[in-house]
């Protein structure tokens, strides 16, 4: 088989047989038989051209097969994970995941670090000191069926071959296709081993998909290739127009997140939370009730068994940032947004985030959002809370918060504002 | 500028920018900046989102100043060049550059070795004993001053763009797009100096272009190019279903080109070698007449000093191959067709032509067609002749001009054939 056959057969828009699907992944992810250029080519082809279900299925396949799938058969507890497809202030998988584990069911969630304006989950837990994302896959076997909880960081061993893919199209400008981001989402959930996943797949001005069809598509193509290899999978589709709770900024949403786990919190994050964990309880077959499970306390619970048994040391808080500055209203009146893709890139530019994979990103800087869509405020009334470590980099910050008019990421006027609710759909069949 | 942002702008349909191309161009010709794989995906996009007129000829000009553009002009006769798209058995450079330094021009041909079926002039040269396509630019401009006519290999200061981008698409699948393979012919017939060009767009089964409208296209887009840049530039479009002449392999279209040059030669290729003369010595503003001039020896003459002074010696005639077999004809009856594409094949298998640019080719391997269509034959009669110096060689050429009938590349029926005109248009205005 030659690359330039299979390249070609994309490119006049034809089907990728299994053999060329297989053959593509396997030799790409081995080493350096087929170039980096010729995955280039095939991936801008996909981009442009697309693949039908059976090619995604088979491509997905592919990737797992390239790495090793997790053998969680010792876990005595149902398996059930959750996914986001990334926004601005997503602190809920360090909410749900220990919810879940103290539902009864065993969460294995391995998890990556961020790209661009939208923070990873490993970045969050490492603003608690001590804890840590590596781990053996006994180490893990062992926490699921003592603590229930585990976020790791993924082994390399898992779907290679999407690795390898994914900083491809990182440069190539190739990130953005439906089959492609749900072929390497679910090629890394489904080897992580989960017998159930439940998918958040956000649609709005500060997700990753903008419009209702594009996000409803790509639930859908998740939903059916997880089914498609054993893992009961389902999705709810959720708005991420603005900044979700108050905090963004790696410690800023651990504050958060233990907030909620502590019984409070902002009501949009605990109304996410509890929906997603709720399929995710129903997917793993279990009877419990996550609010109440929540307001018994055993969440936190086991968020601090979770952390302790990674080396994390939450006796000391959290640490927070050297330097703030305060943006204010610039009028009175009715906040009716709070702009997440525009908080998300300033709290990038603060240091939460980072542009390239081998940056560091900072555990305290961020943003506070002080105001809620909903909420009165009075002229010159501080809005948004900016935080960093190094005082040079609020000038971004601020330019990206202002931009082109006085009000800026802030949005206020004289109406009323009505939330709408979160979930706007639940998928569970494709 | 990021190579990632002018992938998207090509990748979304867009238009690139004048800065973007000649960013992108002449960054990816120094070095490191951008890599293959972005240069891949931007190429694949351009495939197929296309590029509208004045970005191909940005992208050509942009090409172009990636190197020299050759300085002729103490040359003191007229230049004038020529270039096909790529045919079988198409010798006519080897008739028609000797032919037009007989009638007044200077023509300054630089060429390139084949790859794949249809062969590469320098290669049928160098089945010349002695001959050498390299010649520094005074020598060029000494050799265009006393003989008129040069066939050199195209320095690597020339459109050093266009090297590498043609490598990278020969690998990644993106060859045949019209603005790529216009811009990539024209940015190096520019950079070599001619003031005109008659260009031989070749359609058909053994052609490049296998339908007449892409062959129009890709005409009237290089005639735009060339009179953007200031070359007087014109296109026949010919027929390139049949082999063209008997000879096919590099010393064979040698002797068959030295046949013409002597006043013989096959009807075809005197018919297409003095279309393309007439359509030069137009451009080059000559009163010479090529029919008159071929038939006065003055053409032969100047091939024997072309080749003489980069080191050839015909004294001892050319070197032919150790191994001959023939294919006889199943039936009797009229030659309807000599398949190109298929003759084309089994001469590269037979080692005419190479797979690799690092291959070698041989000198005096190739194919002898015996017939052409509306010739008469009766059952029996040997209708191809297979040369090689490797009697393994066979095996593979002979399965290729067999194929599944029993007529195989020689298609033989009972109806009479008009042979219709080679060339089917003449381009002149864009």
């Amino acid at each position: 088989m030659r690359a330039h056959d299979v390249i070609v057969a994309k490119r006049d828009g034809g089907r990728l047989t299994d053999e060329q699907i297989d053959w593509f992944i396997s030799t790409y992810a081995e080493g350096s038989q087929i170039a980096d250029e010729q995955a280039a080519a095939l991936v801008m082809a996909i981009f442009l051209n697309g693949m039908d279900d059976e090619e995604v299925a088979r491509w997905t396949g592919a990737m797992i097969d390239s790495g090793d799938r997790l053998d969680l058969s010792s876990v005595d507890r149902p398996t059930v994970d959750k996914h986001s497809t990334g926004g601005v202030g997503d602190k809920i998988s360090l909410i749900v995941v220990p919810l879940l584990a103290a539902c009864g069911a065993a969460v294995p969630q391995l998890s990556g670090r961020g790209l661009g304006h939208t923070g990873g989950t490993l970045d969050k837990m490492e603003a608690i000191q001590g804890w840590r994302p590596e781990m053996s896959l006994d180490q893990m076997r062992n926490q699921l069926n003592t603590v229930g909880a585990v976020i790791a960081g993924a082994s390399a061993a898992l779907a290679p071959a999407d690795r390898k893919l994914y900083a491809l199209r990182d440069v190539t400008g190739t990130v953005e296709s439906i089959p492609l981001i749900a072929s390497s989402i679910m090629s890394k959930k489904i080897a992580e081993g989960t017998r159930g996943l439940t998918l958040d797949v956000k649609v709005g001005a500060g997700a990753f998909m903008g419009d209702l069809a594009s996000a409803d598509a790509l639930a859908r193509t998740m939903v059916r290739l997880g089914q498609a290899h054993g893992v009961a999978t389902s999705a709810l589709v959720t708005r991420m127009d603005h900044v979700l709770g108050h905090a963004v900024g790696n410690g800023l949403e651990v504050a958060e997140a233990m907030d909620v786990l502590a019984g409070g919190g902002p009501s949009d994050v605990v109304e996410l939370s509890l929906a997603l964990a709720d399929d995710m309880v129903r997917l793993a077959g279990l009877d419990a009730v996550p609010a109440d499970v929540l307001a018994s306390g055993a969440a936190m619970e086991t968020f601090e068994a979770m952390v302790a048994a990674q080396g994390g040391d939450l006796s000391a808080g959290l640490a927070t940032a050297e330097f703030r500055r305060e943006i204010r209203a610039q009028r009175s009146g009715v906040v009716q947004g709070v702009d997440a893709r525009r908080v998300g890139v300033a709290a990038w530019h603060l240091g939460a985030g980072r542009a390239r994979k081998e940056d560091d990103v900072s555990a305290t800087a961020g943003i506070v959002c002080r105001v809620r869509p909903g909420d009165e405020v009075q002229a010159g009334q501080p809005v948004l809370e900016l935080h960093a470590d190094d005082e040079q980099r609020f000038a971004r910050a601020e330019a990206e918060l202002a931009g082109v008019d006085l009000i800026g990421a802030v949005r206020i006027d004289d109406e009323a504002y009505v939330a709408p609710p979160i979930v706007i759909e639940a998928i569970s069949e494709p």
